[in-house]
């Protein structure tokens, strides 16, 4: 682990991204709708992910543990595409890129699982960083 | 949760793949001859793989918990890209194909982890299943 | 903790209930219509108990941990009141009723950190085990 | 999760309250003289509580997790009730009632699992807030 | 992890052993009659150390998930030692060694943790194995 | 648990030390060639040992939960003896000699489960603090 004992925190954002595609234009009715069986599928998905943004550092050999102050999670439907966008922003000594995408990665799992039963071609794909501030260096890509 | 107090048990087996696309040629150098700061990138990212697959009842809402039998986390590197393949079994009423998805994303994430240090551009991209056997229809698709 | 190796698995049920009572009319009504600003009231609270279930072994010291095979969360708005009813089944050599019961408790918890910031006088009331079937004795309660 | 990255830490803390009501004053007696077969109610149940305040981030999504100065747990007999007092406070900011009330659930929850091999009548009524200071508002009501 | 899909679950009982050593009579008469600060050093550490037997796998990568049937935690002063003697038993697949060396672990920790504000001097030698029984070699070791 | 709400934050280190004892050559060839078939003994080890230091407070029930800023994890080969060392690091109010006495624990029952398959005799011996600074009173010991 890093050791971070003598830098000094400072507000700290990181803005991850992640692609659910699922396969046919009925699943996207049936989330839109409120037809999903297991339940809400973004609602059910935002508290999945909620959750896994915090247990970060508990999987993540590596990672510094840090006392999250502020996470969203928002949707945007695309074609056959669910956009899913985590922000994370904390005052610490390191930066919580990990920490959104593994909330987004979290997320998109949900989804994947409680889209099974009624689509078996249902992917993860592009989970990546799109925005981190507060560091050494910011970045910033396009979604 | 689906109800499941009805099914009889069986040998349940789910490949999951995901793939880690680095940013240059001196990153995959790095993690094959062992010089990425954080430690043995495969090693690493496998001891938090395999304890990634037993923690994904406790993130996701509607997972059954289940004894897991078996995981097992392979590597191939193809250019810039590392390929992921985590194999999971068990006797159980449900599939594990989530609990093979989780542990192939917290395998990515560690991954990205450890090399953000030393390469600014790691993205996840493409975790999907590629095997499941033992439930009612089995799934084989090409990696 | 009790000494289980000699018994035999049967069909376990438990149902437990708790009673979420909020101080107005104003926070019934901000529920119904999803205008509570920390998001869905109802789905948000089943996704925080469909976990809490399954983590009852990792908080009470002498629970034996167990393959939760079924949870249902369901609601009731009774004037002031939220009625909470988690339903709990399993194959295993021991009851679910204090599963059940967390699950409930868990739920109960979700509601109160969701509606604190729009209604000071939310209080939990009357968690207790309704329904118990498959061990030696069953139990039947009046909700 | 609510955005607390502007606010200022101050000392917060937050007493809740649950009751435990038991069946028959042979429960009582069974409690008070360490009769109980599953071992010391009190200090079994403590250790219960004191874990479940420090894990209460990991289970309710939107509660920011926060770095626990102090817990302490009282207990008080009062015919066939028992009474708990659970008291946290911490630097932070956010206040920690909720971190109070699902420690006091644990504890009531894990009284209910030691007593109820000898006592089906176990019931846990009235988990709620009685004291909050360091927020915008305080509260303060009657035990 | 290793395969264990073809095997066949039966009886597995572990025995494991811990010693901590203190640095004075003095910290013995306080354990014993009850007056160290942080409560009863038997009671809360049987509690630590019963959530700890289950959380094993969660720690350990490559250790298995499974039910436990049962655990016992029983202690022994002799001079400036105090003897740990974590009990685990299931049926299952894999043996239960790991998973009471793993509760005598977290016993020991707890009263390294309860001890140290009137210890300054207390240790934790010898973690073993004593017996395990059920799998294709038995051992049996004297205390 | 201590009340540390009046108290300042400062650095605090804390290196604990824990020894496992196998029982032959062939072992220590065996880890030092990476013929292992678990894995890499130290690489798996560690990954499970910075894990471990961060859940310290979700086992203990009276430890504080705090924001370490470093962990490292070295090794040392000494006849047939593992020698692990854990330094933990953070501004808090409170010592981290309990995380990296968990740690080590952590370290060494780990090396225990990968190496049982090839060795009966391991056995943990001597997990114990080595040295603390930033509190009332340094402790410094031999190793």
């Amino acid at each position: 682990m890093v050791d971070i004992t003598k830098k000094e925190p400072s507000l700290r954002t990181a803005v991850a991204h992640a692609i659910v595609r699922v396969g046919s234009q009925a699943t996207i009715e049936a989330i839109r709708n409120g037809k999903v069986p297991k339940g809400d599928v973004f609602e059910m998905s935002r508290a999945a992910g909620l959750l896994g943004v915090k247990q970060t550092a508990l999987l993540l050999p590596d990672c510094h543990p840090l006392p999250i102050e502020f996470t969203a999670i928002g949707y945007a439907l695309k074609g056959l595409e669910i956009h899913i966008e985590v922000t994370v922003k904390t005052h610490y000594k390191t930066g919580v890129e990990v920490e959104a995408m593994h909330g987004a990665s979290v997320v998109a799992l949900n989804m994947y699982d409680m889209l099974k039963p009624i689509d078996k071609n249902v992917e993860i794909c592009n989970i990546r960083l799109l925005t981190k501030t507060g560091g050494k260096s910011d970045i910033r890509r396009q979604a």
